[in-house]
């Protein structure tokens, strides 16, 4: 192994934005620092496009208490892009790379980024430039491969968690159906997570529904039926993503019916129309007059001020970690392993091959999902739990006993 | 004066729920045990419906570690009711109270609860029926008379700031139009509450539609596209209230043309509605791809774990003001006079009568309105700040200079 060049590094944000892919920034910031090998410490605006356009600023002089803000402030202080860069866009990079001298690049990203790091890493190989390039993880859908979870996952899950305890109080006040879409179209890890503060039995998400699981409109209409006539109200919970027993999802076949309407309603591919298609099944089927329905949007990935102190300070660690690991290896993707559980939760950090992370994704495992395909098991909320930082008790009084 | 009775009292919480309604009830409760002259404290679950029915708890047996947790917790502990009670059903509320000898009632409530107070008060007094009612102010939308403002609004005007602040970064880091849809139809204090967490000279939300200031569609998009032209982006908070210059809301005239249609497209009236609508305009006339929009819907009422300090604070003390007026006085709600500004905000507590509550709405003052009509002014923020107790704040750095 040569030994770590002197040279700039680069560092950038890709992909949509999470609560804490700024923690990660501002982890790889302060280690950068530390390293005397690392000279310029270049963050790239608007991510690899940043790169092609030398839109370049100089990360080493922002002070520590403004980074302090920026490691707790959702969305990418970078600014972000959904460029997928090909052969044509990476020659480009690997262009600027080489004008600059720089021979660091940190991609705080999904699969696609760790795709990016390793397709740029391989042509510098090739054309005989050395460069060290790492891949920090994110997302909120907590899909990528190899690690056990992915920073951004444990705040994003604490705001739908939070928000379905919320929910959930609200239609104890004023019962009827409630249905909450959440984000994920592939991964039901974040839909899940709304099933994680439930504190009484009767708490819901009464049903959640996981793009792993489709579920027919009949079975969904009587699993509703059932936990209505049980309990006078529902809380569903229901991912983005939910498809039906055919294998395509929902939001795909009322977009289709959208299409196939020759009066061009463009209402019904808007962004409550999963919501509203499930909510007028209910009331058309079940002759249940209070049905209500909220897509969570973007709320979920980009909220100010409700972050999981785990997650923030696990983004963090990862993001120093690709700096440290930069300097005894040529490349590689951060990655987390789980050594405790429960109170005794901890991670311990290590480096993977890009090839495993890039342009792989992860479904909730069959252990996470109950039999039925509507609900979690234990095993999820001690699988993530810990992730959220702890969620907040909630009270009610309406059960108690009458006098 | 008569001096006060030795009876049973009932609290019950009406309408739509809050995030500190909750810490009212609580007030309440405390309160009423210090006073002997209180004798049974039943909870009516469900509000009056729950009076009506007898389906009481017996609030001093609730634990103090547990009033806590619900002095914390979102949405209606004792349930909720859209009753909007006439005579008849008063008239059964005061058989009940009669038969249980209650001669306390405290209500929290917006101004339909004032006026259940007032009729059910009145009522008391003609049969010759000591009966003390109370009115305990409670509302998202921070739209009662004579008091400075609701509890229930501080912690409401969070979480919107707190969302659109978020959004705002968000949006920076992949720029574009995006639109949310904020919860008052008829008073615009929630949606411009979208607008105190501004950090910025650029941040967003870059314009504010409120009930209080109708548009046309030709202004509402030339609004937009002057700050997309200077900015390459715009976040737009616009009250799920908003009307157009004749005077009929936009979420009308959508569903006036839904109905018009002879195809029955019922998602025209989904809970996007409204959102797409706006983006769809948006996308034709300005030929802008990007365009996303968002309908903030339950959460802003019924949040776990998010709340203002300050609004919590003020809900009990509110509780606990209406049980001491109780003793010596034989009606009326519970305001708030503002009596110091900035760093030195404070209120005080005072008693109005519930006629000047009961029915009545407040709007946006026009010092809180911009010129346009398209933002909020400084005297706003002035306003509505410290009943947020705070907001977080935020970093960005896509703004530094390039090297």
């Amino acid at each position: 192994m040569a030994s770590a060049p002197k040279a700039n590094a680069v560092v950038s944000q890709s992909g949509g934005p999470t609560g804490v892919i700024n923690a990660s920034l501002v982890g790889v910031i302060e280690e950068a620092k530390k390293h005397p090998e690392i000279q310029n410490l270049y963050g790239a605006i608007h991510a690899v496009s940043g790169v092609v356009k030398e839109n370049f600023i100089d990360l080493k002089k922002i002070s520590s208490d403004e980074l302090e803000i920026v490691a707790t402030s959702p969305s990418s202080a970078l600014g972000s892009s959904r460029d997928k860069p090909d052969a044509e866009y990476c020659q480009k990079i690997l262009d600027v790379f080489k004008k600059r001298d720089i021979r660091y690049f940190f991609y705080i990203g999904g699969n696609d980024s760790a795709n990016t790091c390793y397709i740029i890493n391989n042509m510098a190989i090739k054309a005989g430039y050395e460069l060290r390039a790492f891949h920090v993880p994110k997302t909120i859908d907590n899909d990528l491969l190899v690690t056990d979870h992915c920073p951004g996952f444990g705040t994003a899950a604490k705001f739908v968690s939070c928000a379905v305890m919320g929910d959930d109080l609200d239609n104890r006040a004023l019962p009827g159906i409630k249905i909450d879409v959440i984000m994920g179209r592939h991964a039901g890890f974040l839909t899940a997570a709304a099933a994680l503060g439930k504190q009484r039995d009767d708490d819901g998400p009464h049903l959640v529904y996981l793009p792993e699981r489709p579920v027919s409109m009949d079975k969904f209409l009587s699993d509703v039926e059932a936990v209505y006539k049980k309990l006078g109200r529902c809380v569903i919970a229901v991912s983005e993503g939910i498809g039906d027993v055919d294998h395509k999802t929902w939001a795909e076949k009322i977009a289709a019916n959208a299409e196939h309407d020759a009066h061009g309603n463009v209402q019904l591919s808007g962004t409550g129309a999963l919501a509203d298609f499930l909510a007028s099944q209910i009331k058309a089927s079940l002759k249940i007059k209070r049905v209500r329905a909220d897509t969570f949007g973007y709320l979920q990935r980009s909220f100010a001020g409700l972050q999981s102190a785990t997650d923030v300070s696990e983004a963090r660690r990862c993001g120093v970690e690709a700096v440290k690991l930069s300097m005894t290896n040529l490349n590689g993707s951060v990655a987390m392993k789980r050594i405790g559980s429960g109170k005794n939760y901890a991670v311990e950090l290590f480096r993977t091959e890009l090839a495993n992370v890039a342009e792989k994704t992860k479904s909730l495992a069959d252990e996470y999902i109950n039999k039925e395909g509507n609900g979690i098991t234990q095993a999820f909320v001690d699988y993530a739990m810990p992730l959220t930082g702890g969620l907040p008790k909630t009270g009610y009084l309406g059960n108690k006993p009458r006098i």
